[in-house]
């Protein structure tokens, strides 16, 4: 370890000898940093410039936006040689879609731009002005609180309980990132990492960090998140966290379907209820659909881990969220399968909670705390799936999770029947 | 159409060889495009560099302002050789000043920056906030809605029908152009077009585009706005919208008069109703002069347009500005002549509706709909006349306007006793 | 006075004669300017440039910070050779920290980013937004109001008396300044003057200009801030101001006392009663500890002058204060010591008011109003101690200051015992 540390300082003041760099050291760069008041406008690196034995070809590049309510926006893009993930620091570092072939995930939003957090005020419209950013294939909702806004009790700066008003889904998706590091392993399986920090703390508010990392393997269609939201203050704190994935064309279809391991499932409200039959399978767009919200809980394996998997009708695209239940406990699936112009949408959004207003998920006992300096892990593995075999395979690897002693396997029946 | 396009494209591959392109194809640069992510921060041509055959000089100039809270902010200045219209890219595409000679319009707000909307908080003094930017000559208020701000009925993302508070003059002088561009025609009357797009648009709420074009004729002391508002959502959308002209020294001042062929006056409140008998004649800046607000019904000429003028004492300085009472079928001039440090300005207005809350103007019928895909069309003109002779054809061309058979002759006493 | 304003006319036309510039004529340098679309990104000079007979060597940068949400903040570092001061024309003309050896003025509070005022939404957390941003060792609060969030009323557009929610503490520390500029003397003493102006002026609402001088004489431990409020509206305005002076280590510990002419202390709620006894001796990081604040009014000297002291345990390090009370007649001590990672921190916070909501405060005649074109001028002068022989010196000035024929000789007994 020392000797690793040594190393990687020698590295970085000789940076001309990268070239003939220990094989055990990886290729490390600073996107930006405000503790070192570091940004970069632009930067790429790829496999032509990092030399490793990795049989893939691969690129990272950063870029800032121009235009509009994007000017001074960045993002990442990284390909491994197989799939292509745009990120965006100055958007909490969420994912704004991820490309293999002619699969994407991502959706239409009403929003084309990415929307600088500047431009965003989160309390307005009633607090639902986290939309006039929302466009992005994954983003956090969290950390303070995510859902529903409307009121909540805090404690205020005299030390009164007072009350707040939540707004939807929180703060974490429009906060800028307070670094961001690329990693490159120089052994197998060669992987990229892209850390990200972003801060969720005031005096008398949280303190909580985001710690992120995305991890690509050169040649695999599919990569993680390791994410950490660690309690840096003196006290106890609540958070919520929910990874809000979202789908439309080309796998949200009619007749596509989301595929888990359900043991138990709950409309969010009686809009919701009237779909409670066909909650799993999807409409074409129509035209002034209203949405309507499921409460899952799946079933895990051995591990304690699941799978969710959304596919197309013809079964040949397919993408599956892979998580612990053990980190994320509950699933909302959002069905917003209205017109194509509109927003089609389904949200498949893994959480520690239901994206209620904080004050139903906390007096149903949804709502962690974080003791100080206490942290909470999750790791969510995306995987991206193109051909009858490939879904074939997802579909069969829901399957092996037992619940009750009996298999799983996929099929739309069996999942619904779980939810009498 | 398709030989155009195919030497459009011709041009932009091969700009050096502009000069010698055929003088049907105009010449065209992107100034930003988000969708390009694309922004010039400083460009200028002139008709030096686009060579026709055009007898007048002019130009057109981008800069990035610097400073306190204006930094960031895009102008465009168009000098056609008699007037000098400055825009503003940043600002929804407003004008802020216009300049022929010694006749100015504009008004000496207390704010003097160019405000970057990331400044400003609309929801702020209980929904004021609009104010903290507002130093144009002439902004935009809607789209969504505009006038006072207070509580209003939407429909929420579970498609309730709920409350939000709207906010001053909505939003759209507050959002960034997603696009600009310069075209300038080769064939007479050489006209200069800036078109610029300004999106309202978020998922559950309004997908309303502004295309907005600035037609400028070499030599003329006039200038077009050919605006539309498209709903490119898949429902049903109302909209708002009001053109917020405002002019202070030198058309504003002891015994200016506002002219225009009206069928009826009404007072906004009381405090309107004081001033009724003079409501088209301005006072001196008057300390602590509360606002008063005139709502107007107009006469259109056979096409249905009509025009409103507002001069100075003398009658040698006016302005103009012409319209489609099919397009905006409202007027309201707006009197705030409180002392000059403090914003000695009076509005002419045109609009689709009155400035009151969306809620109240709703009721009365006055809030559009378009339906999905439909635009709404409004063009303006706006004229710049100076010596007794140009305000004299103005109000002789105001005059030729008939209503209920008689001609209304700009005469302020016969103007005045319409409101009986 | 027309010969100066000649040859500084003359030296800003031939700058590259500045070496041999008329002594008389101060070096000077516009940092920023939004009346002239101006702004440097970055900049230095030094006494290497500035030649002088100053004795000692000093220094002047300007920067612009990246990364996270202090992307594009400006700060200046001034170094007189003794302390370095580091200003934030970005936020208000605030101060984040002042060195002189070991000692430090400055607190550590959860945000370390230098946070850009676009990011801060002053509404949001129930009006406790400005918290967002808030880690400066000095941030002016107003000046409109300041102090405690909550419903006040004001006078809107139309003339009537409405109701606004106010934010804590104002706008002014997230206001960028609109002009910066840097003078520095030729003559004894040669002194620094970096001088801003912030504008908080609106249409409807107030029309304040903050006039700030920071004067820093090279070789000494101590500065200056001059400073102007100016009411350049047409109507009598009402304004609040109040120097939020924030100290953490190595001030701040457990046993540091302040120590001031105190005629008397007024507990601000139950809270701080409980603490009544040892208002003015702080304790070690306390995890949970609810804020105390105390409501002071000061003796003064002849002239009116007073000054309030922090001093660590061993009473050699300390840091002064020194102001008249004519100009700021209220004093409060905020004591919030808690964790060391909630951000333990004591305000010494002179002001025309206490920070209670602007209501409560105008019905204690608390509120000062400016007539048309007036100002309020404020001189505030921060002094570093190192050393038990300073901090000595500092606590007998402090001593002479009689209240009621009695020298107040700085005992925490005697000023305690003020409080009976």
């Amino acid at each position: 370890m020392l000797r690793l540390t040594f190393l990687i300082a020698l590295v970085s003041l000789v940076p001309f000898q990268m070239a003939f760099a220990d094989s055990a050291v990886p290729f490390q760069h600073s996107l930006s940093s405000a503790a070192n008041s570091h940004s970069d406008a632009s930067w790429r690196t790829s496999s032509n410039e990092v030399k490793t034995d990795c049989p893939h070809k691969w690129s990272i590049e950063k870029k800032t936006l121009h235009g509009g309510k994007q000017e001074g926006v960045e993002t990442i893009t990284i390909d491994n040689g197989v799939i292509r993930i745009v990120l965006c620091p100055t958007r909490g570092m969420g994912i704004l879609h991820v490309t293999k072939g002619d699969l994407q995930l991502k959706w239409d939003s009403p929003i084309k731009e990415v929307v600088n957090p500047q431009y965003v005020n989160l309390d307005s419209r009633g607090g639902l002005g986290w939309l006039e950013g929302f466009n992005e294939f994954m983003c956090r909702c969290g950390l303070e609180s995510n859902g529903h806004p409307g009121t909540d009790k805090f404690i205020n700066n005299v030390g009164d309980e007072a009350e707040m008003d939540l707004t939807l889904h929180g703060k974490i998706a429009n906060i800028p990132a307070s670094s961001v590091d690329v990693v490159v392993d120089r052994t197998a399986p060669y992987a990229i990492h892209i850390k990200g920090q972003v801060n969720e703390k005031l005096l008398f508010g949280p303190k909580l960090e985001l710690h992120t990392e995305l991890v690509v393997i050169p040649g695999e269609s599919s990569f993680q998140l390791v994410d950490e939201i660690k309690n840096v203050g003196a006290q106890e704190q609540e958070f919520e966290i929910l990874y809000h994935a979202n789908f439309g064309s080309p796998l949200l279809e009619a007749g596509a379907k989301v595929v888990a391991p359900v043991k138990s499932v709950k409309p969010f409200n009686d809009r919701a209820a009237e779909g409670l039959n066909t909650w799993n399978v999807y409409d074409a767009p129509t035209t002034g659909f209203v949405e309507q919200v499921y409460l899952l809980e799946l079933a895990g394996d051995d591990s304690n881990h699941t799978t969710a998997l959304l596919h197309n009708k013809a079964g040949d695209k397919g993408a599956t969220i892979s998580w612990s239940l053990a980190e994320l406990p509950h699933l909302t699936v959002w069905k917003n399968t209205g017109a194509l112009n509109d927003g089609y949408v389904t949200g498949i959004e893994p959480g520690t909670n239901y994206p209620n207003n904080r004050s139903v998920e906390r007096a149903a006992g949804r709502v962690p705390k974080l003791q100080p300096g206490a942290s909470h892990q999750m790791t969510l593995k995306f995987g991206l799936h193109t051909g009858i075999d490939e879904v074939g395979a997802a579909l069969k690897s829901i399957g092996m999770i037992e619940f009750e002693g009996k298999a799983i396997d996929g099929n739309a029946t069996r999942v619904e029947s779980l939810q009498q």
